[in-house]
């Protein structure tokens, strides 16, 4: 990506390798942009002191939330998880998503665990 | 929309009535996500105090930025104005944007004028 130029979602998702392994396309403040693919279940967790944006780029994710429905979301709908609410996202097959969180945010939260991915830009 | 639900862009965007009328989706920590269309030139203006997200649902968008070259986005592309940087949407035919901007930021920046409008919830 070029510093600070126009970023093409799809071209930067068929850079990533593997599933939850996100990569940063930019910032905006003090929040990261990144892509990711999802496919297969994730890991519950929660982040306590911030909001969880999620924009289905193609496919079809499931945001299962604790104690509340899941969210299903499709290409071209999001949906923010509120701070403090566990949540586990899942697909079925590989989904791509834009995911906004503030820098530093671990993508585990605070599970943690084999899926934590470290920050890396794209 | 149902408040804190998943939300369809597509959707959202046909309740739009007029350009340059953005219409609040939700919600992400003390931003709001409003998706908009854009037809025709702008104003140029700035935010001195924040960055300016732009992320392309449908249609070609161009964002003149001064002193700089322009940024042409397509569906699937998004731009981060950076903050205190002047510049100018514009777009030959619809186009369809998602925005993301702190809560109250006014849509004409420092310029003002006819082109501004009231925050609202779509």
């Amino acid at each position: 990506m070029a510093a600070g130029g126009a970023v093409n979602l799809a071209a930067a998702l068929a850079r990533l390798d593997a599933p939850y392994r996100p990569g940063i396309v930019g910032h905006y403040n003090d929040n990261k942009l990144a892509v990711v693919k999802v496919d297969g279940e994730f890991v519950w967790h929660s982040h306590a002191d911030t909001d969880d944006f999620f924009l289905v780029l193609d496919g079809r994710l499931t945001i299962q939330l604790r104690d509340r429905d899941d969210v299903v979301l499709k290409a071209g709908e999001l949906y923010v998880v509120p701070a403090g609410v566990e949540h586990c996202p899942k697909a079925d097959a590989e989904c791509h998503v834009l995911l906004i969180e503030p820098r530093g945010t671990v993508n585990t939260g605070d599970a943690g665990g084999p899926l934590t991915a470290p920050e890396r830009e794209l």
